[in-house]
């Protein structure tokens, strides 16, 4: 048995689960038992150490996971470090490390050793970055080439990958049946489409699919499977190419879990706020509720410089409707590579949305933070109202306290828990 | 006649009706029969011109107020200027003065004549403000005073004022029967308990609702029927004392209605993200479909300091349920007096999610900007983009384009638009 999948099978609660477990309203038990039916997983690779072990899926609170990672225009180590640092202090709870800029085997170690939380990629930048850098033209990557890069990355300790296994003849079929204003909005996905189109043939990680398997279940390595016709603007939602994917990455995810290998699905993208419910219905209910693990949803294209905002009320209905793991957006989405600053503000704004649907699915505990600063509210008591806060700091700075330390700056002396407070005075006096 | 109501009930389609109804989905004509069965309201007060005349109601975009105004802490008409500018710049359909310090007459002079959209005020505030500086205590406001400041800032041209009607004999007792956290988290509304207590009286803005529907009947003056036991907490949402004076507010609703008077409804607070369409539902159906004017919701507690994401989220869901008018709430809500800066953020987070809400309900031409913006997206139009953005200054100064013009700094030269452009020209050359 390699994978916590097989071992969760065989009815073996092991450390790694007891540790996914704290802090979560489920026993490691119950854990163990999701994990064995696919409705949650645990990435962890077995070759990595880390120490903040969680696991996704239902019954759990929401995750966030943070993009990080250099582009060929941008590769600074030492601002990845920074970025890492930020994305961790605004409480991240998985990094994919997405760069294609820079020495990416170092910047992969770097992120493997000083993360303490787990670690993503995307195997198929690695390598697209290599090819730009021989001037070879991405179509040219052989199925060898792929899977060694594949292989590579889960030998260092990668815990999860996506993987666009959904690119396929058939789904690129579709793609052309539907008149989409963007076709691709996924780098993966475009350099499969583009590989499948120049050469003719299937897309390796489709038609050898099981050999992907052999590596993921290796080393304990939890599949992503990729959505790369996710909608790329909201007219695009839910159309003939998604849901084409969505199928194939149905099968696929069925055929891992056969083969004990732990397997999740991603999602869109760009959907408007009344058909993110059926979004995930439709994905939870193909993919025999697999955990989901989604990129937005943006319910609006013309927020950029907001997206961190869009993408929050996008991520609270899904969160709400089932998502399992928000993948989050930056204030630089469709701009530019985000910088520090983005990254924590991108990683509060999912947290914020995590939050509101464990809230309102009622996972248990999950209110216990907002009834606690409801009665420090209620008693005025400012340290337990910053204690209590999602993000301690920023409230202890920004917070206008009155000298007389019963009022803030915001309604000064008409502030309606003292008048109220006052009336129950008046009352017991009467 | 007087008011736009009695005159749409007239069918009389007024010059304001018309104004207001450039840039909506809707005719003039359509917009009067609206006003004339209450499911719409022009806030225009008979005797104060302004630009930017906008109608609030079913069948309208949703629309945001920006709450302005000193406090007794902070009482700086430079600033409050400063605020005013930044509000319009970021697009605020309405202003609301709820200025408690400094000179109240000259700060509401200063909005009225500065401000090209219309005006709220809250006017027990200025009473408040008034007595706090006699070193009166709030119960020892006579009724008399009362519909005297309403009378004084109606004549003045405010366009709205919310008036806490629904804070009652029969509301109160119903709050004591219900354990909240948080009794009293309104303003207004914790003024008005304390004089009903204190005094052993019914509120006079109940017990004298023919009074003020004189007013407001004379300059054309809307109501908007404030929410004094708003749920200040996620636990307190949709309780006793909350839809008490709910029905309350829907009884006088009725009869400002018939009188000719216009009217809405405000709305919570702090409302679980499950919770929200019960809310609206609920408000909709007992008010009789009057227009809901809502501040949040917030759909959880702890995250002060980035409450306009958070209001975002609830602002959202509930405009896609069929709420009117979005209170914004900025990043300094429940920690101090918004600057300009939050004022800014504040107003662009509620049109973010005012215009989610509108493209979820399908609003006639709300996806116009959307669907352009995927267009210049598809082919990589920097400028079209800017353009099509709700926030263009700042999409221009934070987008990092290479020099070639063809990618940005986000994914360089592994831009998924571009490798799917190229996959299109290796499929026309085979």
């Amino acid at each position: 048995m390699k994978t916590q999948l097989q071992k969760a099978r065989a009815g073996v609660v092991t450390p790694e689960m007891h540790t996914a477990a704290e802090g979560e309203p489920i026993s490691a038990e119950d854990l163990c038992s999701l994990i064995a039916r696919g409705r949650a997983v645990l990435p962890k690779n077995a070759v990595h150490d880390f120490a903040s072990i969680k696991a996704i899926g239902e019954g759990l609170k929401t995750k966030v996971n943070a993009n990080l990672g250099t582009s060929g225009e941008c590769a600074d180590m030492a601002a990845e470090e920074k970025k890492l640092a930020a994305a961790l202090r605004a409480g991240a709870d998985s990094i994919m490390d997405l760069s294609t800029g820079g020495d990416l085997d170092q910047l992969r170690w770097m992120f493997l050793k000083k993360s303490p939380v787990m670690l993503g990629t995307v195997p198929i930048y690695g390598l697209a970055a290599k090819m730009l850098r021989h001037g070879r033209p991405m179509h040219d990557i052989t199925p060898e080439e792929l899977f060694r890069e594949i292989e590579l990355q889960c030998s260092q300790g990668v815990d999860y990958i996506t993987v666009h296994c959904g690119i396929t003849t058939q789904s690129v079929q579709r793609l052309e049946h539907f008149k989409r204003i963007m076709p691709c909005v996924s780098r993966g996905g475009s350099m499969h489409m583009q590989w499948i189109r120049a050469n003719g043939q299937e897309n390796p990680l489709y038609q050898d699919f099981d050999a992907l398997l052999d590596i993921a279940e290796k080393y304990d390595v939890t599949l992503s499977l990729g959505d790369g016709f996710r909608p790329g603007c909201i007219e695009d939602s839910l159309d003939g190419a998604q849901v084409e994917e969505l199928m194939i990455l149905a099968e696929l995810a069925g055929r891992a879990f056969e083969r004990g290998v732990q397997v999740m699905i991603e999602g869109p993208g760009h959907v408007p706020l009344n058909e993110i419910k059926t979004q995930i219905q439709l994905q939870k209910k193909l993919c025999r509720n697999a955990p989901f693990y989604i990129l937005g949803p943006l319910p609006t294209d013309i927020a950029a410089g907001y997206d961190h905002i869009t993408s929050a009320i996008g991520g609270a209905v899904a969160g709400a409707a089932g998502a399992d793991f928000l993948c989050y957006v930056t204030p630089a989405e469709h701009l530019a590579l985000p910088a520090e600053d983005d990254v924590y503000q991108g990683v509060m704004a999912a947290r914020i949305a995590g939050h509101i649907a464990d809230l309102s699915k009622g996972l248990p505990g999950s209110a216990d933070k907002d009834r606690k600063m409801a009665h420090c509210r209620q008693t005025l008591d400012w340290e337990g109202m910053i204690k209590s806060a999602l993000d301690p700091d920023l409230v202890r700075s920004r917070m206008q306290i009155a000298e007389d330390g019963r009022t803030c700056s915001m309604c000064g002396k008409l502030c309606a828990v003292k008048t109220s407070e006052e009336t129950q005075a008046l009352q017991a006096e009467s």
